[in-house]
C-alpha cells in the first residue's frame, strides 16, 4: 500500500465537511474503483471551478464573472435585496425560483463563541448598497438561529440611516431550524408574508 | 451563478458514497471558501493517486506499484493468505498491525441481490495462490453478514482441492457487523481465536 499518495488523499477528504476518516477511506476506495467515470472527472471539475469562481464584489455570490450573473441581471429587481448568511441559502431560494430581487450573501453570522465579529461579514458593502436611490427595501433572510437573529439585529441597526424599508421573513419557518432546510413551498410562504422589522 | 461548473461539481461530489446533493451543496461551497488550501490540494492529490495507483495482479491491493508491498514484502509470511471482501477491510489489518501474512481481497461477496456471481469475485487467482507449495492456511475474514458467510461457505467449497488448513476469523466480532468498524482489540482477538472450518 503506498503511505503516501492515499494518506494524502484521505486525509484531505476527512477535512471535508460531514465526513470522518472512515467515511474518507470508503470514499477514496470508491474513487480509486472508478477512476476514469469518477475520480479524474472530480479532480478536473475541481480545478476547472476553482479557476473559474469569483466572488462577486457587489452581492458576495460565487459566480465565474464579478459582478455576478444575478446582480448584472436586468430582469432582476434592483429595489430588493435579499440578505443572507451563506451562498447556499442564496441557491435555496434560486432553486425555489420565488424571488426576483438581488442578494447579498454576509459570509456567516456574528459569533461570541467563534470569535466572529461585524469586521468578518460583508456588512459595509450592505450598507453602501442599501444607500444607493433605487434601493427601496432589504429582506433579512438570515437562519432562524441565536445567531442568525442576532446578527439580524446587527444589520438592522447599521441601516437604520438608510432611506430602506426593512422587512424580515416570516415565521413560517420551524423556529431553530436553518434555511437552507426549508422545503420551497415553506420558503415561499415564509418570503410572501415577510413583516415590518 | 454559473451553472455549469459548480452544478458540474456538485452532482459529481453527490455521487460519492454516503454524500447526497445538500451535503455535496456545503461541501462544494467549503471547497470554494479554501481554494488554496483544499481545493486544489484535493484535484491534484486525486490526479496523483489515481495515476499511480495500481491493482495488484496478485491478491487485488491497491498500490503503485504490482505486485503490491506486501506481496513482495520479504519480511511477510508466505505461508498465510488471509481473503478480505475489500481493501479497506485489508487496510484496518493494516491499521493494528496485528498480521503479517499476505492478503487476497475479493472485490466484493455473493450477493444474489445486487445480482453479483462468483465471475465478478477474485476467486480464481485465490485458489491459484492457495494451491502453491508455499501456502499452509488460508484465512477467510469476511464480514460477518449473510453475504459474507455465504461467500465464505463457497471459498471454502472452492479451496477444497488444496492442500491448505482453512480457518474463519473467531465470533469476537459481533453478528451482523462489519469488518471494517472493528476496534483493533476485537480484531486482534478474532484473529488470534481463529476456527478450523
Amino acid at each position: 500500500m503506498s503511505e503516501n499518495d492515499i494518506d494524502i488523499l484521505i486525509r484531505l477528504i476527512a477535512k471535508l465537511p460531514g465526513i470522518g476518516q472512515r467515511s474518507s477511506r470508503r470514499i477514496v476506495l470508491h474513487l480509486l474503483k472508478n477512476k476514469e467515470s469518477l475520480m479524474l472527472p472530480l479532480a478536473s471539475a475541481l480545478v476547472k471551478t476553482a479557476e473559474s469562481m469569483r466572488i462577486c464584489e457587489e452581492c458576495g455570490n460565487l459566480d465565474n464573472a464579478s459582478p455576478c450573473a444575478i446582480c448584472s441581471g436586468v430582469k432582476r429587481d434592483s429595489s430588493v435585496i435579499c440578505v443572507v448568511e451563506d451562498v447556499v441559502d442564496l441557491w435555496a431560494f434560486e432553486r425555489g425560483g420565488i424571488y426576483r430581487g438581488k442578494y447579498h450573501a454576509l459570509g456567516g453570522t456574528l459569533s461570541a463563541m467563534e470569535g466572529r465579529g461585524p469586521g468578518e461579514l460583508n456588512i459595509a458593502k450592505l450598507v453602501e448598497r442599501a444607500s444607493r436611490p433605487e434601493v427601496e427595501e432589504v429582506i433579512i433572510a438570515t437562519n432562524a438561529t441565536m445567531e442568525g437573529q442576532t446578527t439580524a439585529h446587527y444589520i438592522t441597526d447599521k441601516l437604520a440611516g438608510c432611506n430602506v424599508k426593512i422587512s424580515r421573513l416570516a415565521y413560517g419557518m420551524p423556529i431553530g431550524g436553518e434555511l437552507d432546510y426549508l422545503d420551497e413551498g415553506t420558503l415561499s410562504a415564509a418570503l410572501k408574508a415577510r413583516q415590518a422589522f
